[in-house]
């Protein structure tokens, strides 16, 4: 459908500015976007201890590459419309993200958004570009009924739903999923710095991350959702989903068990064809991000390991192994996902590639 | 039942051996062996490699206790009868342990195995002195079956089997359990020594243990299954589980996440009621292994974490923590169970100790 | 000396408060007095946060063992003279201790200081007591100088500097010690909780500790120096010291690395001799928390390890491997202490106990 | 000198073995070299298990990126002269090295050692393209001591050595270098695989490591030694290192602490700019690995750290930093130098590069 249209590319980088660029998640959004064709940062903001700080001071760079140099002198700014960019990239904390995303959008700037404040909203899209492009059906209704002129928010799901919700898509269009039991060990990154406490989790395992589970049971469902265009609205899957979620001592990439009902008799080979045969609309649409395939399947018994395929496609593709038939319900495999860049930053970022693609943003 | 008969206890300590002694199971025996008042270890037994060497020297004892004073002088012996002891403990790996135990059962010793060899043996126990007492009946048809004068064979379960199956038993008793998915996070000790290379498992979680998700399929059913002194047989129990068994960076405890349906509706306050209500028959028979209560129920959001409980009872009982809801079965909760204790040494000792306490063995 | 007059010991335990209670060392301190027989702990203070609040529900209990039943249900007050008590022991950090740690010696309670405060001054014991219990004399001169009635300060060394001071002492006692170069590897407890973020340290080393290289230079001066009963102070050792100090990923115990030069030429032999040859006073005194030896010696190539020998004479004792000919200076070899029992709060009730056998505390 | 001649860079990529190919270091080989425009793997050889096998089948991959698709294909060969290439990489075992690295040069082969066999040999180079290039006139020595033709064997230092030698360089040639204290916090991945079991390193430091200490002691001496032309060999450098080797439990990169007592009176500023202006031969000579700077000095007061800095200059830059006076020596700083990378697989490519550069491989 969207092949049939010519796509769009920016013919100059869209100028961008991230809210929230000295913490973990926004030192992942410099690093993604320094990289990537269709943006350029031209605003950094964050909290009032750094505003009027250069970046490289303000912040305390901790991903393993140093710090790009193109935004190492820019000004940290306040967390106010007024930034010198089109569109914003937010990695504030819940509590921040209500207001200040808001008056973002009100002032005319695209929100793309990783926190969980507008993510269940009715008329917010909550977007994975391969699951449910159509869910951008929803900026119009957002604009009417706030009364936004072309601002709008767009978010990304929790880094434990992206896995998960990838890897049952094409099962759930091709065979209807009922019901999932997953039981996911996150990774320290998840939590933000300082995040986890080395003596809370060295030689330890914590069966418990607050609020976790309830974005697990609900993110899925919107997610896989129908957008109805006449109701102007998202009818929630039916699927129900039982989580349990667990902290281990890995850096990134969150590894999720699960097991899943189907509504028919499905064989362990059309698990893993449909898995296979999935397709990605925003690498067709050529959006830089995005990479094919966007779900690896592995055969190895012992496959996805957390360290050895979270990087798996730049970190935007998840890997699933392991599919094998459930003794309780009907299949179950395990699944991996780079919980801060599919799961976070990347995310948000291919949600604008695909925006632009289709034109919506220019 | 087993409380209105007398239970014995030994006017002198028994004289143990230890099969596959120097090993890191071998030296959880001798560790917990040379501090219960029941016991006395006469003879140590290993591979060719150790044998004639003093047992410090042929040892490097990794616990982090010293080795017992006791025996660091007892002579390494071959891994055949003749050794001057009633009954011996066997470490051995599986491989070693089929022709090994039976040729000390056939000798007239009494075998306690942590091996998973015999196991499934139909004439063979697999027990769990809280679990199964009474399994103890096919002691006799094993006799009888394989011509043996007082020898015996008796067999402790795999170290994931043990905390789940002892949450599920007072589970299984009061509400019936059809189906159960289980998700481990096994740690290393688990898979002895050397084990998995460092480098496998720093900032890693490998979802995948050879041969473990079986035993987690098969043994509950066993344990919870019924003996029937009829049939001279035990009938196994009928509920089906399916695990995912994943190794993480952890030295012991195995932590699992359960998700259980019943037979009928039940409310997560009963389910902590039976939980808290079970008994351990052992502890009643005052076996000194044996601890109360060997289910510690926590309502700590957080709990059982793997470092901070997995000592509870001396390692002896588990802990159920987060028992709630379940939106895809009925209920689910978080287990742990020390698995080098509870899971392995000091689950074979406690069957001895049920067995003298029940005069078996005199 | 000490031996020659019979030494005291309560009639009834003393009555002790612990200022910082709801800390990491404030917890070890309640931990380790709960089951000190010289000791009842009778009071619990901590920041206003707390106050009022039953200690249980006051304080996250983080060590492996429950928090003691005695003193679940004292209430937490707040860190003021007043406490009913006549020692205190302090868990505060440095910027709160100087006022607070003043005021309880002014109104007459002893105070036992495990913070950095008040190491230093000319006036105040730092104290190890197997090291130089005769620095005491100290007290009678911060009484008249401060005018304060039967209140004193008695201060323990920091967590990186017991271990080198106690292994150097038998040395510079015996062959004078000129110079030591020495490399620590530190555990995350020195750093307190939350203390050092799982991300900063997970497959990760940082060479830098704030503040500490300085106290290893200056402590074992003046914990190795000369008590000048005439001149009323400590003449500090002449020795230099160069230290490196890193983080690494343990939870307890601090690993150093020395090399020593001696005033003149000594065998590795006779360094064996000296460290083997050591002796407790407070032991000798019949203190409880003393032990004997307090310097392990181990001839295994690959000993002291962290995890293996840190709790060595119940984390009392220290362990010193790998004496060998150093290639630069004249011996080196490895040191390894308990950073949070013998390098905190087992180390000031070490000293409290030493002040009562003298029967400075009555 | 070697800048005024022009350089050679081959016109076509140079044919290459590899001599334990499957093992960590052998993958690390194939790894760099497979992106590497100056050669091309035509020959990959290792054990006897593992010949006639395709690569890809023989070796379980273990670094995070896939296996390069080059070799995949590539049949397993037994490690014996007549591979199809000019030159071989050896990442053999030192046990196995001797035989079989003499057989290849005695053939005709260039060898590029990894293993400590012939490092200490007078007639062999022990060789950091940095440090001595000029070593290589050993070649000839060699080649007419031992009756080889084109052949010869070049070998690169010991992983701990590296980063040492290459910070001590600029300091030896400027300020005389008498004494050094080193003490290593040595990675994972520096003991092969399956190398250390995780059970012994989790929550823990190992102060040793065979042979190592003696390898810092003489191989230093060796690079930084005096080539005489005249008397066709090396003179060892004077200067006396007292290393202490510790095991942590990080993944790859080796940290170590250095007090160095110079030959004159240097200031802290003067050690900075002695490192800060060191130039890298290879990189002038175009040698594709290498780097400029190869020596990063930082000023931030808790940096190098491992997991941060180990990548630096691809792997091939070592990193200074926390240049300050030693109380007890002269000066003190903190080193870290990527094991596998610059330490062992890069370092011997580095090698070839150089001698291609000087036209000795052509």
């Amino acid at each position: 459908m969207a092949s049939q249209i010519q796509p769009h590319s920016p013919r100059q980088p869209i100028a961008v500015g991230i809210l929230g660029a000295t913490g973990a998640v926004g030192q992942r959004f410099v690093q993604l976007l320094a990289d990537n064709p269709w943006f350029q940062i031209t605003a950094l903001a964050a909290s009032e201890r750094s505003t009027g700080q250069r970046y490289a001071e303000a912040c305390t760079w901790r991903l393993s590459s140093d710090c790009p140099v193109a935004v190492r002198d820019l000004p940290v700014q306040p967390c106010e419309p007024g930034l010198d960019c089109q569109i914003v990239f937010s990695a504030l904390p819940s509590s921040a993200a209500r207001e200040v995303e808001e008056q973002f959008a009100a002032a005319g700037y695209g929100v793309l958004s990783n926190a969980s404040t507008h993510r269940m909203d009715a008329d917010v899209p909550l977007l994975i570009p391969e699951v449910n492009p159509d869910h951008l059906g929803l900026i119009e209704v957002q604009r009417q009924r706030r009364g936004w002129g072309k601002g709008f928010i767009v978010t990304d799901p929790n880094c434990s739903t992206v896995g998960a919700t990838l890897a049952l898509k094409p099962l759930y269009d091709a065979f209807g999923v009922r019901r999932a039991v997953i039981t996911t060990m996150q990774a320290l990154s998840g939590a933000g710095y300082p995040g986890v406490p080395a003596l809370d989790i060295l030689d330890n395992v914590i069966p418990y991350i607050g609020g976790e589970e309830d974005k697990l049971v609900h993110e899925p469902r919107k997610l896989l959702g129908a957008w109805s265009p006449e109701e102007g609205r998202v009818i929630p899957a039916e699927l129900r989903i039982s989580p349990s979620c667990n902290r281990v001592a890995t850096r990134d990439g969150h590894l999720e068990t699960i097991s899943v009902e189907f509504e028919r008799r499905v064989g362990v080979d059309d698990v893993i064809t449909a898995l296979r045969d999935f397709r990605s609309v925003p690498y067709a649409l050529g959006c830089p991000s995005a990479v094919e395939p966007t779900i690896v399947v592995r055969q190895e018994p012992d496959r996805p390991q957390t360290r050895i395929d979270r990087d798996a496609g730049r970190g935007m593709a998840i890997t699933v192994g392991r599919v094998r038939p459930c003794e309780v319900l009907d299949a179950k495999f395990v699944v991996l996902a780079h919980n801060t860049i599919r799961g976070a930053a990347g995310g948000s970022i291919l949600n604008a590639e695909l925006m632009i693609a289709r034109g919506m943003i220019a």
